[in-house]
């Protein structure tokens, strides 16, 4: 008889369960429904919220088992969540075989860092392969945030989880040497200066392929605002052929995979509230190196309600994401911004997409914050990638968007992409006024967020918040501050409802 | 207009959806299903994944969000965990309010330990009445577990734990000041001694309340195997009749909330497969603490494959929790022993009560080693308490079992409990034969485990296994090792077919 270990694979009891599409939404984490009285997880010992084993069409993951005492399903069947539905390419009906999952090694190393042990080369990546596989749960994942927030990386460290990182994903190649890149660390709110950026770049003739998010806790994100212009959703081969043609695009990251892992890692480390510098370093620089930059701007706002709260924790931070970045051979200028206020007026899709056309087509009224922002860091990128002579990038920038080239480029982008559109205006508006005489004292960012998003933002996208003062101005009574946006009465109900009962979100001092 | 905050309890928008009973098991997890168009999550903001306030009948709890597709849930409806039914007490129908919880503070207290601050007096309280109140999610409790393994625990920690653990939950008081505990650390299988010492305790006159736990990994837990001999359900008040009347109890301890963080810890910890020393001392002690214990003896079994590994580590603990507990007025005394191999013959609830039976009545073929560690520690107890001189302790144990004081008192208990039960017998035993001629070698306990569990203990009181032999033995080829105990064919084909392929669980090297 040879010998055989209980976790080998081929060893486990294996026995069939009929799939269920239930089409049960938990996010990013795989989970499998069964009934209580299932006799597969009763003879395997499987007890509610266990991790196990489900393998089918030769594909494997690792879900939490929940178990349900309804008849929602039958003896037999098991259901799936969406994300393990979609990871192991099922149809309705197909047989699922459940067994424990094997053990999983690479938490000793965890462990033992944890105790006080640096990684060794090598462990990083073994641990980020288990956690691109799905093997760790969510409480595995925080304890290896908190296990690299305790003592902060080293460099070695650094490099070797930006690397593994990078192995996990896709790795796109381009055929110029010179790729032109930006990251904003620490989101600003409606901070939109990815897409005026791109147009000025490429219409200075760079290639510039840029991947965007989608909000997640804010009312848009880049792609979100972008997706009201043009498609967004675009895969890898479509994504070549626009940076190919027009040499620039703003896409959706979500459809090409680059660095995974970093979105796993953010989704928990955002719900720790952990910002662990060596984390931050690692997740922007394998975004880049996936996504093939070789020049890289990175706008590091400071300000009390920013990420980043002083110039020298601003400079310290610029400094090593440098380092990592040179040592992929990736050339980086950091721009340290004011980041006390947000930028713009609009917040929500549409009205942020608004606002960058504004810019775009030198609209009298156009955010001159936006439009600022978004010279300096398109100076600096020409500056950097050697297009233009130290000094010469700002002037550069602003001609190209003065002469209308960048407007046309970005609209050739925006038909490249599958069409450029309209974006949408809201159906109801609804102005709140200045209940008395003042001077605009202070803004309250994420009170005014939670209005656009209870008006339906950004899952509606002409919804959100148009703001009408800044800081500093003068109002008198019954002017109104900013106006809500929203495409039904329910929503704009709610979202009036929350700022009635919030009369303090722009703070007014009386005048002398 | 008054100032509010948009955390603020009162100032969040709250809407309405109705409750509904869908037996959903997620362990302790509390867990809340919505339609994915759900209007309340949409207007809300809140996304699969997301933590939900949800409150009820002045009730509030935080669960998680998952969101389904299907018609298993009407437009308004809200499913819930039992967990999540149960500590809001709900009735079908009920109107339930969702909310944003309000900011975890004291997880800000957590961040600052991992980035190398101790706790300050007091911190420990604020975190551990934030996880009693279910505030903390799974990713938190990782997170503050391994901050807490990162650097040792220092003593006012670990007092302050200890304390802050006890007053989350009840604290039994006893009009008598000796109340005798024991506790095992490291679950040696089937080391049943806690009903032998209790009965032995309290036929001597002192009183021994004791609380056991359910298995939720193992075979058996001493909860499983009482409640094969008495009912062990009991609450509070009847627990204390008991102990009034008979000196003695092993309840389970979870009908009584003595220390509920530490079942929430644990839990967590397994997961993370993280044994950091000054949890298990927080952990073993608040639960004895909280129990009233006056004098405690602690069983810290060592072997290789036990928890703690060697004689020096197990001294090194055995000191470490004498000095936690001396600091609440609690005697202790350490026993020492050999965590080698397994005690007993039985694996499986009904099975390990027949071994313990066996040892009370004094039976011929009562395992050995069962007995031995049971006087030991008894005669520990009696000692350590002053109830006999030192030295006289395991003379007075070993008589007070010979002559069946120990056995009436044990039967008097159960009567007491509810009644004394018959462990049952399986209907179905099958024996693993020796495929050769031989001495055992080795035994492992862990799969043996396996397929006790796959035989359907604990959920089948009467199945598990026996073992025939030990380490040592000579046996002759086609005599039984082991023989597998079953309730339904189709159990005792899981166990066997498991069996079958691991010929290797008994070890036989040749004999010469």
């Amino acid at each position: 008889m040879t010998k055989t270990s209980p976790d080998d694979p081929d060893n486990g009891l294996i026995h069939g369960l009929t799939a269920r599409r239930i089409g049960l939404d938990s996010h990013d984490q795989a989970v499998i429904l069964t009934r209580r009285d299932c006799l597969v997880c009763r003879s395997e010992g499987f007890a509610a919220h266990a991790r196990v084993r489900v393998e089918c069409n030769g594909r494997r993951i690792i879900a939490t088992l929940y178990q349900i005492d309804s008849d929602w399903l039958e003896q037999g069947e098991a259901g799936l969540s969406e994300s393990a539905w979609q990871r192991l390419g099922l149809s309705e009906g197909d047989t699922l075989h459940l067994a424990h999952p094997q053990p999983l090694n690479s938490l000793s190393l965890v462990r033992a860092r944890i105790f006080g042990q640096p990684f060794s080369p090598g462990d990083l990546g073994i641990i980020i392969k288990d956690i691109v596989a799905g093997r760790y749960s969510d409480i595995h994942i925080a304890m290896f945030l908190t296990a690299m927030a305790t003592r902060a990386l080293n460099d070695q460290e650094t490099r070797d989880l930006i690397q593994a990182m990078v192995a996990a994903g896709d790795v796109l190649e381009w055929s110029r040497p010179v790729i032109a890149d930006k990251h904003c660390v620490g989101g600003l709110p409606a901070n939109r200066t990815t897409p005026l950026v791109v147009a000025i770049i490429a219409a200075c003739g760079l290639w510039m392929p840029k991947t965007s998010s989608r909000a997640i806790t804010s009312p848009a994100g880049t792609a979100d605002t972008m997706e009201t212009l043009a498609p967004v959703d675009l895969d890898l081969a479509a994504m070549r052929r626009v940076v190919e043609r027009e040499g620039g695009c703003v896409v959706w990251g979500g459809s090409v995979r680059l660095s995974p892992v970093d979105d796993m890692l953010i989704r928990v480390a955002r719900v720790m509230d952990l910002d662990a510098e060596g984390q931050l370093i690692a997740s922007v620089m394998s975004k880049k190196i996936a996504a093939g930059a070789s020049h890289l701007v990175l706008d590091i706002p400071h300000g009390p309600t920013a990420k980043v709260r002083s110039l020298t924790e601003a400079q310290s931070l610029g400094d090593k994401l440098g380092a990592a970045a040179s040592a992929f051979g990736v050339a980086t200028r950091v721009v340290i911004s004011d980041g006390r206020q947000p930028v713009g007026r609009g917040i929500g899709p549409a009205l942020e997409a608004r606002d960058l056309l504004a810019v775009l087509d030198n609209q009298p009224d156009a955010p001159e914050d936006l439009r600022q922002r978004a010279l300096a860091l398109a100076g600096e990128l020409l500056e950097l990638s050697g297009h233009v002579a130290t000094g010469k990038g700002f002037a550069l920038a602003e001609s190209t968007l003065a002469s209308g080239a960048a407007a046309t480029k970005f609209r050739a982008i925006c038909e490249a992409q599958g069409g450029l559109r309209e974006p949408p205006l809201a159906a109801r508006q609804f102005p709140i006024l200045a209940l008395r005489n003042g001077q605009v004292s202070s803004i309250d960012n994420r009170r005014l967020g939670r209005v656009a998003k209870l008006a339906g933002a950004p899952g509606a996208p002409a919804a959100g918040v148009d703001l009408h003062v800044r800081l500093g101005d003068s109002v008198a009574i019954g002017q109104p501050l900013f106006s809500i946006h929203s495409e039904t009465a329910g929503e704009l109900d709610y979202a009036r409802e929350f700022a009635f009962s919030n009369g303090d979100i722009i703070e007014l001092t009386p005048c002398r």
